[in-house]
C-alpha cells in the first residue's frame, strides 16, 4: 500500500491524497460503505461501482467469520472473489461486534470469549487468530484487534483497557509480520488509537500507535455516544501526533457534518452504517439537509427524489413514490434510499477533495455544515 | 389497443403476436411481472427494463387503492407517472385480493364489502367504482370486477357465482363505455371467463365473454389449487370458444411448465407471483430445472449463478454467494434471485415465441417441460 498526499489545505488540517492498493487506488478523503456480511445491504455491487462510485468497501470480520465462515471464503479465494467486488476492501477486527452483538462475552489477557448472536455457539478471538482470520478473508487493509470502550467510560477502565489494547497490538503486529497474504495481492495492517475521551490517554495511545510504523493508522472508540465536540477534540489531539504522511482512518464516523469536521482535522478515511441504516428507515441526506421521507409533507410531492443528487435514483423516482414504498415496507424503498444516501456520502467526500485541491475547503465546509443538519 | 398475430403453430394452438398500446408494443406470448403496490418487489424499474426485459407489468387495484390511494395516484398523473414505468401496465380488478387478503368481506348483488388488511377500515367495491378506480390508476389494460371461485368449489356455487360475475360484467362494460381515460392515452377492458373446473360452465362463460366483443379476453379462477390437468382442460375448452384474433390472458399462471403448456393451448399473456415470491425464499428457475439455493450442496459452489442465464446477476454472482445472502436474510439475496427468476420467465416466453415463429415450438416445448421441473 502507498499513500501520496496531493494537496494540504492552508486553513485547516485537511488533505487530499491517494491510497494505492493491489485492487486499485482510493482518492482521499474517502467514505467506505459498510458491507457487513459481504454485502452492502440492499445494494448491488454494480450499483456500488457505477452509481454510488464507491472506491473501497468494508467487511465485518465478526459477521463473515460466523457466516458464511472461513472455509467458504477461503475456498472462494477470498472475499473479493466470493462477493464479486474487485476494488479494495477493508475489514474491521471483530472487536466492536463482540461487545455490541454477542449476548455473552468475557475479556481476558489472552483474548475475548463470546457466543454467536446467530446460534449461541461459543468462540474465542485473540490478537493472533484475528490476524489469521483477516488473512483468510483477504481484505486489502486489515485492522488490529482492540477493545472499543463504551461512552461514558471511567478513566481507570479506559486506562486499563488502553494498555490491554496496546499489548494486543504488539501481538497483532508480530503475527501479521510472521504470516503472509494467502492470495496474490498484499495486505496491510492498521493499528487503532483508543483512550476514550481522555486527552492524556489519547496522546499516549497515538504515540504508541505511531511507533509501530504501520502503513496507515486508525482512531477507534469515538462516535459511541459522546458529544460531537468531544469527538472533534480527540481527533485533533490524535491527528497532531499520528504521522502526517500516512492515511488516518476514523472508525464508525459519522453524520455528514461529522465527516466534514473531521476532514478539516486531518482525517482521510471514514466508515459508518448511518447512510444505509437510516435509509432503511426513510431518512435521506441531501445538500439541503435531512429528509424524513415518511412525513406527510412528501405525500404528494412528485418532484425528483433529489434535484442535486448524483445517482440515477435521484432523477428516476419521486419523493412521493419513495414515501409510498417506505410506508408500504417495500424492499425497493430500502434499495432506492440506500443508493441515494451512499451516493450522497461519496459525493460529499469527493467534493471535499475538490475543494481541498482548489484551496477553498474551509469556506465551503463552513457553509455546508450549517445546511446539512437542517430538517427539511 | 391492437393485436396482430404473426404466426400460428401447426402442431398446437400456440401463436406469436404483437399487442400495440399507447405505451408501446408487447410481443406475445408474454409474461407480466407482478408489481403489486406499484413496485415489482426488490427490483428497480431500470432492472425490469434493461436486465429482465419486461414489456408490461401488473399492478393490483386492491393494493394501490388502499395505499398510496387514488388521490396520490391521480395527482401524480396516473400509475406510470407515479412509479416511473413508462411501458404498458395492466391492473387486475381487486376481486381476487378482496377474497384472499381481506379479513372480513361480504358479497351482495351490488358488490363486495371488505375491511382493509392494513388498518381494518371499511370499503365497498362495485363493478362501477372498480372501473372508476382503474380509470384513475390509468393502466393500459384494465380488468372486469369478478368473483374468483376457490378450489374445490361446489357446482351450484360455481354456477351462481358465474351468473353474478356475468351480471357484474355487463355493469363493468356499461360504466367503462360511459367513461373516458383520464390521461393522454387509451385504456381497454378485458372481461374474465369463470366457471371453476366445470366444462359446461366454462363454455357458457366463454360464450358470454366472447359476445362482449372486447379487445382482449381473460381466463380467471384457475391456478387456485386444482391439478394442472384440470387447468389445461379448462384452458383448452375456453380457448376453443374465445375469438382467435384477440389476446387471451390466463390470470395468475403459473410455473414455467404451466406457462409452456398453456402457450400450446393458445394463451398469449400470463402473470404470476411465483418467480418473485419464490425468489425471496431462495428458489431459482433455470433451463435445467429448479435450484433451492438454501441447500447444503451449493455452499461451496462458486460457479456462476446460472451459466445459461440471460441477466447480469447470473454471471456476476456465484451460487455460494447467493446461498450465503439468502441464509443471512440479506436483502441483496431477494434482489438477485428476483432478477434471475423474472429474467428467466421473460427468456422462456421469448424463446417460446422464437420457436413458434420457427415452426419448432412443440418439439422444443416437449423437451423443456421434462427438464423444467427437475430438482437440481
Amino acid at each position: 500500500m502507498k499513500f501520496q498526499i496531493s494537496h494540504t489545505d492552508k486553513n485547516s488540517k485537511a488533505r487530499a491524497g491517494e491510497i494505492s492498493t493491489d485492487h486499485g487506488t482510493i482518492q482521499t478523503p474517502i467514505f467506505m460503505p459498510v458491507g457487513t456480511a459481504g454485502t452492502v445491504k440492499a445494494v448491488h455491487q454494480r450499483e456500488l461501482r457505477d452509481d454510488i462510485k464507491a472506491q473501497i468497501i468494508l467487511g465485518n470480520t465478526y459477521h463473515l467469520y460466523l457466516r458464511p465462515g472461513l472455509e467458504v471464503i477461503e475456498q472462494a479465494g477470498g472475499l473479493h472473489k466470493f462477493n464479486g467486488w474487485d476494488k479494495p476492501i477493508l475489514t474491521d477486527s471483530g472487536g466492536y461486534q463482540v461487545y455490541s452483538l454477542s449476548k455473552q462475552r468475557k475479556l481476558t489477557e489472552e483474548g475475548a470469549k463470546f457466543t454467536s448472536h446467530i446460534d449461541g455457539s461459543k468462540h474465542f478471538f485473540t490478537p493472533e487468530n484475528v490476524m489469521d482470520i483477516q488473512r483468510i478473508i483477504g481484505a486489502d487493509i486489515i485492522m488490529a484487534f482492540d477493545e472499543c470502550t463504551p461512552y461514558p467510560c471511567e478513566y481507570d477502565y479506559a486506562k486499563k483497557s488502553l494498555d490491554l489494547t496496546h499489548r494486543w497490538l504488539t501481538r497483532c503486529c508480530k503475527r501479521f509480520d510472521e504470516t503472509q497474504s494467502k492470495y496474490s495481492y498484499s495486505q496491510t495492517l492498521f493499528p487503532i488509537v483508543q483512550g476514550s475521551v481522555y486527552k492524556d490517554l489519547r496522546e499516549k495511545s497515538a504515540e504508541f500507535i505511531a511507533e509501530q510504523n504501520c502503513e496507515g493508522n486508525a482512531i477507534g472508540g469515538l462516535s459511541v455516544g459522546e458529544p460531537a465536540e468531544e469527538m472533534y477534540a480527540m481527533t485533533e489531539v490524535v491527528c497532531s501526533i499520528l504521522p502526517f504522511d500516512k492515511p488516518r482512518y476514523l472508525m464508525g464516523v459519522g453524520t455528514p457534518v461529522n465527516v466534514l469536521e473531521n476532514i478539516a482535522l486531518g482525517i482521510d478515511m471514514f466508515d459508518c452504517v448511518l447512510p444505509t441504516r437510516n435509509a432503511r428507515h426513510g431518512l435521506l441526506y441531501t445538500q439541503q439537509g435531512i429528509i424524513n421521507i415518511k412525513n406527510e409533507k412528501w405525500k404528494k410531492d412528485f418532484s425528483p427524489l433529489d434535484e442535486n443528487g448524483t445517482s440515477y435514483v435521484d432523477k428516476e423516482y419521486s419523493k412521493a413514490y419513495l414515501r409510498h414504498l417506505v410506508h408500504s415496507q417495500e424492499l425497493l424503498g430500502a434499495q432506492i434510499a440506500s443508493i441515494h444516501n451512499l451516493a450522497f456520502y461519496l459525493w460529499l467526500v469527493g467534493e471535499a477533495r475538490n475543494q481541498i485541491m482548489a484551496g477553498t475547503f474551509m469556506e465551503w465546509k463552513n457553509k455546508m455544515v450549517k445546511q446539512l443538519d437542517v430538517r427539511l
